[in-house]
């Protein structure tokens, strides 16, 4: 499934306004604006704003394989704060993958390439394939 | 600050479409309607929408004592899926508090009171007072 | 199989002075007594002996249905520091469990009942029986 | 404090068995190799003796200042069983650092250099120095 046909699915992510560049073999990677929208009280992107960023890199690239993964747990290191108009990327990679199991770490960077932000994640990947779905 | 305060500023509470009912002496509580915009490719809600009530709760606790509380960890497991039209609710508890640093775990359930997600995460407590942010 | 039994198969409970006092049904309780041997640099209990105490517990309540369950993942707050000489007790329960996977939480507390820790972990419950491991 | 030094005084890092080779400038790495006594009843390698040697690593990356830092948070993902015999590697690299809080990743890798488990945890730094507590 190509990247434009993930987002078209995924509600939460056009919601959020996430761009996704690259989901395949394990690895994606996607960006968001951070705007009004996505900050909370003390005028900083919420951490639910920064976590979905990260969710969606991490079900992009565990969903990459044409066989559906569910995420089962995941956790976030928030390292820095962040403003309106900064521009958040986020990249997968794969730490394992066995037949049931699969991990992935997601970094979150800033325009300055600080970062922002540390998840990973672990899914469970279920027998049927990601087409059966639509 | 009461609730509807709390929300007003919160952008992304609104985005999401949150409730939150209470926010005092490290306790809260909010509830959260699965709709369309909270699916993922998957038809189920997203991992990011559940975090983000999560959050919410978590953040809420947090700084229901007046002063700063900035969210520096979280994680989250995923107990089971979530289907549109289910309302969730969470809610936090403490489980520790110092000068710097404060703990709590934030339990979301569904219509049917089962387990969705169980939710834990730290914050460091600054000096400001929230009013201050205002 | 019996606390007993389960104590003498594991030989890092043994090294650490572990003691079992029920595993059953999801549940399981243990505790540890602080010694010079679990001091760290700063004379406070190490990180890893509370883990450990912690991750016993886990691996006993796991186990308690007789089939094989390999931890995937474990998180732990360490919310108090641990004196020589304090007794730790650590208790489990079960957050949920399905064919596959089970997620537990564990309280680790002192003499005077105070949290000390508070951990979750989840374990892959494979087909094997526990008895064929023997 | 010289990498003899630390180990003298940690006592559950002797317990272990565990070799530091280096800790200087939020960096450290350290190795464990794998006896009878680090199994569980299942013959393998025990999550406890596996994060011990994470953390020893984590706590010698963040003391390596000179200012007590004291852990807060720690997760690990166990992604390959370990079996007896087996010389366990593990190496830190520090994700951020402020004033009052620090990050750390731990890759804990075997003699094939095969990834074992992935490990992160935060530490709170006191204004006390480390030789003070000498």
């Amino acid at each position: 499934m190509d990247t434009e046909e993930f987002l078209r699915r995924d509600h939460f992510a056009s919601l959020l306004g996430i761009e996704l560049f690259e989901a395949e073999n394990g690895k994606a990677r996607a960006s968001l604006k951070i705007g009004e929208k996505h900050l909370n009280g003390l005028n900083m992107a919420h951490g639910g704003a920064i976590f979905g960023l990260a969710d969606l890199v991490f079900a992009a690239a565990s969903n990459s394989y044409d066989r559906v993964a569910v995420g089962i747990h995941a956790d976030i290191y928030f390292l820095r704060p962040v403003r309106k108009g900064e521009v958040l990327t986020g990249e997968a990679s794969e730490l394992s993958k066995s037949d049931k199991l699969a991990t992935y770490a997601i970094k979150i960077t800033n325009d300055q390439d600080e970062l922002i932000a540390s998840f990973r994640g672990m899914v469970y990947r279920k027998k049927e394939s990601l087409e059966r779905k639509s």
